[in-house]
């Protein structure tokens, strides 16, 4: 992408409305824009970020087996009175009348709908287990949204749905989805730590928050380091493999970690002195195991093998995708801007021309751009004719991890710069060498 | 996907509420179910059908130099009052207050707002030409939602938005879209004609629709055989080529093509008879240009070249893409079901057993779905332990382009079948020549 043909607005000064590095950065750089309170537009950076950590999450889903769908945004009140939840949720639901005066409601979440989708079309055990997901814009209707995308009103979220014919399977459903979780975030190149949780407004008795650990968070989290030791892709850990799973749930549950809600001092003092780290951290997802309770009220069964009537037990599986958005420039940052994990960053290099008016320069970036896009590298470049000092600026705050620099005194002497943006490290090298490094 | 682990709900009943055969066959095929009136989830099927068809549409508009962006689906009633269409707009606006009674909207169309956006970070003429799009949900509340995803109330589009300096620079971009559009539909296996339009409820002087050609189609169309013969992807037209597009909207523009609403007798009767084409469609795509109507309403200013000021040209350009799962089965299907294009189709190959508790059968086909699936080629696998005639209806319904049959007797004698669902050709050939066949 040429920034002079893009749309890719970086303001000069920081933004005084903002509360928390991570919206102040979103503002600065230009990832999103406020339409209303809690609701933003995602201009082309916040867009093209928010589409790679929607592509990790839907691997992580398709490689759990997990069957994505997509659900509408807008549902029938009709459905939530089914389950109670109609009147029992607060004033965070926003309510609708259509113009034939039907009660509707952009959904917060859907238990209600995806469970009567399901029970509309299994009849039998051999339709189970199954778990579906969809990735679609939620709402709900904070009554102070702040903090930018991290408490939004209008957000993107990951919600998947599981069924299966007992507890057991409803078990291994969730270790599934647990296993799945780490490996998204670790992909993601953020360290996320699953915690127990109380249930929250959801219900059931079986539940883990994933906290992104940031300087800036909005929890306290008490945690083991084995934490940042774990590799969660490990081959060695296979869906379907129900016992390695268990194992997987026993090891993360037997690993301490809390936040200040659910933290045990006396289980924390077990902990090796060396081994304890406190921090701060965001939530990112939340996963619970609740039994019958939707299947029940909304009347979904299916025969068993044995021909009795069976009511499968769920489970529902959250990540704030939007949210995310934020909790990785709050986990990953410097005073000058963004510093991107590779695996989510909008481009993967921004390449510079300290002097646009120099016509060296632009030639040689031009042919660089063209062979870096050839081969499939992801590249921000800043064509325009303006000052380096300022080109160099705005590429710290946008975060890019590569950048590489054409000034016109190097490519006199056959170099270009290379610089690590988390790193800060310079290295100067042949257009070449620069270049196989970047497509290796 | 295997169907045993999936989530493909077929019907054997035709549903009786649907009207329409693309209703109908979304419906039988398990691509779509109601969740409340014209509101639908999409189920596995027309999930991937949609994703497929939005994926065509981002690659054009990309390859056009628009921009893509997401804007959110709720609206604040302020912008749209600065327009003047707050109040114009009909009861197809869904009308929202929140929990602070401030008034919102779910947004039908987006001017507006990108304009307002646009407005806030632009100065100079520097920052123009740029056009901007997104793709995202969008209600509109019908009073009578029908025909399924053709006429529903919740509904994808993508919409972009151009800004130029001036007249020619805003027709520039017209015809750009323009050949973008015809490349768009081209890729999607169907035939769109492009119709001069008038310019409804948007305003303006320039626009046409694109409308799909379908027995079953909603309007009466007339247009010059040669709109069967054109390739919008000849390679040398090129965006940017500013005489090329003019001729590609001379060549548009004079070829006859027009809805019952805009035809002209007197221009039909010089199209030579042997080229007369009469027939029906469906609108998938409208575009507009309208000039200064948003830009001057929200105060939308750049600085010219010669320091005065300018306010921007506009165009506005739709592709409704949910719209256009109907509409490619409305264009191609059987009495058997839906028959997909390759480029849309959900899986490009159906692979069947026609006995599933035949061993070698199954051995047989788990070896070819695994040599498909790791060639790329996207495969349903239908595993099930059914009656070979019922899963060979299923394929057919829903519609893939090919089919390949393994059954007992032929495995017996090396020869596994092929059929293609277009022409319904079958062809008995060895399993190598036949996985060469679709990997090729």
């Amino acid at each position: 992408m040429r920034v002079s043909r893009s749309f890719l607005p970086v303001l000069k000064e920081s933004p005084t409305d903002a509360q928390i590095v991570s919206h102040k950065l979103m503002l600065r750089a230009g990832l999103v824009r406020q339409t209303a309170a809690g609701i933003y537009a995602w201009l082309p950076i916040g867009f093209r970020v928010l589409k790679k950590i929607e592509q990790i999450v839907r691997e992580e889903q398709d490689r759990a087996s997990a069957i994505e769908l997509l659900m509408p945004t807008l549902q029938s009140a009709d459905l939530w009175r089914q389950s109670g939840r109609y009147d029992a949720y607060g004033p965070e639901m926003l309510r609708i009348k259509d113009r034939h005066e039907r009660e509707m409601l952009y959904g917060p979440t859907n238990e209600e709908m995806i469970t009567s989708l399901f029970r509309d079309e299994v009849k039998s055990y051999r339709d189970l287990p199954r778990t579906l997901y969809h990735i679609q814009w939620k709402f709900r209707d904070e009554v102070r949204p702040r903090f930018g995308v991290m408490r939004g009103r209008e957000f993107l979220m990951k919600d998947a749905y599981s069924f299966d014919l007992d507890e057991a399977g409803a078990r291994q459903s969730y270790y599934t989805q647990l296993l799945a979780y780490l490996r998204t975030f670790q992909r993601m190149g953020i360290r996320a730590v699953p915690m127990k949780a109380a249930s929250g407004p959801i219900g059931g008795d079986l539940s883990h928050e994933f906290i992104v650990l940031a300087p800036t968070g909005e929890s306290e989290v008490f945690y083991d380091a084995s934490f940042e030791e774990f590799d969660w892709h490990q081959d060695e850990l296979r869906y379907g493999d129900a016992e390695g799973l268990r194992g997987l749930f026993d090891k993360v549950s037997s690993t301490y970690a809390a936040t200040d809600e659910t933290h045990d001092e006396a289980r924390w003092a077990e902990v090796p002195a060396d081994r304890q780290r406190q921090g701060r951290g965001i939530e990112v997802g939340h996963i619970f195991y609740f039994g019958t309770k939707y299947s029940a009220s909304l009347g979904l069964k299916v025969s068993g093998a044995d021909g009795s009537m069976v009511t499968p037990e769920m489970g529902s599986y959250g990540i704030g995708v939007s949210r995310l958005v934020g909790a990785i420039i709050e986990a990953s940052h410097d005073d000058n801007g963004i510093i991107w994990p590779e695996a989510v960053a909008p481009w993967k290099v921004g390449l510079v021309t300290m002097r646009g008016d120099d016509a060296a320069s632009v030639t040689a970036a031009d042919d660089i751009y063209a062979k870096l896009t050839a081969a499939g590298v992801e590249t921000l470049y800043d064509d325009r004719d303006e000052r380096g000092g300022v080109k160099l600026g705005s590429m710290d705050l946008i975060g890019l991890p590569w950048q590489l620099i054409i000034g016109p005194r190097g490519l006199a002497a056959g170099v270009v710069e290379l610089k690590n943006r988390r790193t800060g490290e310079r290295e100067e090298l042949s257009i070449d060498s620069a270049l196989e490094r970047l497509t290796a």
